[in-house]
């Protein structure tokens, strides 16, 4: 390896994809190749995938990406991972697959998450591990493989996810970086090892587990034969990286104190950066490693893109249908709509939970629903007030970040919303703070192979980041509809605290007839 | 007049048209005409209607139903009424206008009914009068007149409601039926007499107001010149009548006790028959006079064909317009489309509030709502819940009504909804009890001919109606169906039970933000 290697790859494998990115060492994008690989769903509540689909996309994604930036192995500086949270997957003694990947989205572990939260202390657990206990987390899942799949539990050497799967294949060692460990669930944050009385609570030993280490450390040399099949030589570094969630408040350039990132794309999150970790009392936020000195403290919610395509798909079927074939985009079709409406929707509130919700309330009984409808009222306002529910959700989030890190001085907006200046300007105007769109593409990626190239003494600060995202839109908050925002919240937010039992029981309800997503 | 007059006329003074029928003794209908004449709005919850343009009306339609007859003079038996209940006009000492009719939906007295009900024990007035303390009622409306109009309040000479009014021009006597009477709020039901304390409150004199008689009243003769415009002699009967309410009662023969009519047009209603004046306890049900030995009690709803209508124009305009292009009924579009999902909308909600409340809950601020809504539901969940929700809120009355006056034996349902297999089918599974649907088609016209007729001797008792009411359709329970709704209505029960705050709150802010209906 030599510094003067011009290139840096960033690979996140993601729930949809693996993308692979080709940066210059200013962040500048070269190239890039993603594979896409399926969801698994064939009972209510699943979410696998084959993990052996996953390695041999991100393979193809990596020799993709090296072959079209025509780059030669010695000219790649370094190569380090992003990757989804939560996953896991049982291998038996001789590391052969005794499941497949059980994705971050896969609920069948609701009961179980209920009983760690009441009848083994699970707020304690949570202060310990930085993770809210919810079915999301490998915590939760291995409880539900213990009671529900017992065969599989008990003939299971090894615990591992995804991330850690596929370093195996590439590197042949059980490692886990600190920041994929932190959100499972089971990982001390103070200590930085798998925490005792979670370990206890499932019956599971810290031997079964991947050997945790800093998301800096550097892996072992490839294979000839694997070196050669993704282009690149048994001498090129591989960083171990961290957890996509981390990864994109790096790349997006929100790792000062009082930077707070808004992400939306299928589901959502707010993030934020800190220098040691710290949970919330209530349990409301997760906090994961980026470094031993930065800490990721946020919320993430279920409900975001969903929510549009649930609007485009099935509420506005005939005005996305006559965009199309107007060939305009049905979302900006959608979005002219809600822009003749005024900010408040003249009164009509949507609560987003359509798939439930995690922060800040953490229910996965939570349904969505429309209040507030007069006669007045047409489907315009539903479309507005569904884009204006999303960013409501996401606004509750602040109240417990802020408790616990202190003000927000800055909002970074990002995925596919922030490209909207319509939502762009209700992020605004809800959350009463100036918004920055940061000009990033994949910030997971950016923020791979940032840190890899930091972790390398290749760039002398994470801060460098700041050199490579531009900012493309600033919107101001607008007096007027802050005030209207401001009295429309509260009752946004009171409902759901009275409905808990109705939440429930129309969940139980959707459960028993036999229709659960 | 001779019993050998083979016909019979009922007027029914109602919101949007007075309409004539004529019926032979035995109750066929021979022909009718209507008149209509628009609602006037130009402030935020005001309905008035024009006094003048209504007696116009009536009279073409008495005058335009005998001509369709080919009736003359001698063949007509009697004429009594019907009219809308709830209106209020003002007048001078002259007999001249001092405002429009101010019609039951208009709610600009919305305030002064919350006063009437904290301040002035408007509970203790209820349990006087049998009309629940709401802006419909004149009470509410002349408190309002008296603080908000008082230049119109002080110089008014008299004040009546629009059937007394058109009585005035045909009769030249200031006379109210008991059954319009008693749903003014000023009516005392067991002394069937204005009522002092109600008086007081208002500060006004019973003097101001019409006489009270039976509603079994024979009224004068006709002047020459009024008998030769409608085509009538001055020889013809005119009986006073009732409230268009209790006779519909009357002209679906659920004048048994333990028969109920339930009736869906623009807003609907459930009404039973009881022989003397009941109220309930917790203000919930009117008690309105049919006769002085037949009282009508039951509730009255806002949301009705309204949000059948507001779901064809405003929720599911695609699929309307294209149903219209294809020549088929609208509404017979969105029923066919409900028709394809299973009762219960597969756990999705809809409160129908959207005109605010009458029964059970009587709180004008309430509004509607979609609740439980996850991934899986699509605008044809949303449809069939919103049919559905109409039902529901409907049913919720019947707890209090049986409360009140016993079980329920038989449920009859009337109004357009009952013209639908699907809504007659969902009733009875709501309900869970056997609904039947009777032939009859202007139940009020045909319930004010056969009061007129028993009345003058013509008729032996009421009960010879059920001789002219035949049933067109039986439709019992489905246990299945049964089952699913008896899950769900208590969770639709509890919703608005838990939101009253959040209903204000929302209500408050559509009136402040400039849009009311």
């Amino acid at each position: 390896m030599s510094s003067s290697a011009p290139y840096m790859l960033g690979v996140d494998i993601g729930t949809t994809s693996t993308k692979t990115m080709v940066f210059t060492l200013d962040g500048k994008v070269v190239a890039q190749h993603a594979e896409e690989y399926p969801v698994l769903c064939t009972e209510p509540g699943m979410a696998e995938q084959d993990p052996e689909q996953i390695v041999a996309a991100a393979l193809a994604s990596i020799a993709g990406a090296v072959k079209a930036a025509k780059a030669a192995p010695q000219e790649i500086a370094l190569l380090s991972f992003s990757a989804a949270m939560h996953s896991v997957i049982a291998l038996d003694a001789d590391n052969r697959l005794l499941s497949n990947s059980i994705t971050w989205g896969d609920i069948r572990a609701s009961v179980w998450a209920e009983r760690i939260k009441h009848e083994h202390d699970g707020n304690a657990i949570y202060r310990r591990t930085g993770t809210p206990i919810h079915p999301m987390s490998p915590l939760c899942k291995l409880m539900w493989m213990r009671h529900e799949k017992p065969e599989v539990f008990h003939q299971a050497a090894r615990f591992v996810g995804i991330k850690e799967y596929l370093l195996y294949q590439l590197f042949g060692q059980w490692v886990v970086d600190h920041s994929i460990a932190s959100a499972t669930g089971m990982f001390n944050l103070r200590e930085l090892a798998w925490d005792q009385g979670a370990l206890e609570l499932l019956g599971v030993r810290a031997e079964q587990l991947p050997t945790p280490v800093p998301t800096t450390h550097r892996l072992p040399a490839l294979s000839p034969e694997m070196a050669q099949r993704l282009g690149l030589s048994v001498d090129t570094p591989f960083i171990i990286g961290a957890n996509d969630g981390v990864l994109s408040n790096l790349g997006v350039n929100a790792i000062e104190i009082g930077h707070v990132a808004v992400t939306i794309g299928t589901s959502g999150a707010m993030r934020t950066v800190i220098d040691e970790p710290l949970t919330d009392p209530h349990g409301r936020l997760f906090c994961y490693a980026l470094t031993e000195k930065h800490w990721v403290v946020g919320g993430p919610v279920n409900n975001g893109g969903n929510i549009f395509r649930w609007v485009r798909d099935e509420l506005a079927t005939a005005e996305a249908a006559a965009a199309r074939e107007e060939g305009v985009d049905p979302y900006e079709a959608l979005t002219r709509i809600a822009e003749k409406v005024r900010p408040g929707a003249e009164g009509l509130l949507f609560h987003p939970f359509m798939a439930g919700e995690r922060a800040p309330l953490w229910n996965a009984d939570l349904r969505g629903s429309f209040f507030g409808l007069a006669l007045h009222h047409g489907k315009h306002h539903m479309i507005r007030a569904a884009l204006e529910g999303v960013i409501f959700n996401l606004y509750s989030i602040l109240p417990a970040l802020e408790e616990l890190v202190g003000p927000t001085k800055r909002m970074m907006a990002t995925g596919g919303f922030a490209r909207s200046a319509l939502w762009r300007q209700m992020m605004a105007d809800i959350f009463n703070r100036e918004v920055v769109v940061p000009e990033s593409v994949e910030s997971s990626c950016l923020g791979a192979a940032v840190l890899g190239a930091w972790a390398l003494g290749l760039l002398p600060s994470l801060s460098v980041i700041s050199g490579m995202v531009g900012s493309t839109n600033h919107h101001a908050p607008e007096a007027e509809a802050v005030a209207v925002y401001g009295r429309l919240q509260p009752i946004f937010a009171a409902i759901p605290a009275k409905l808990e039992a109705e939440y429930h029981a129309i969940a139980a309800f959707q459960r028993a007839t036999g229709k659960q997503h």
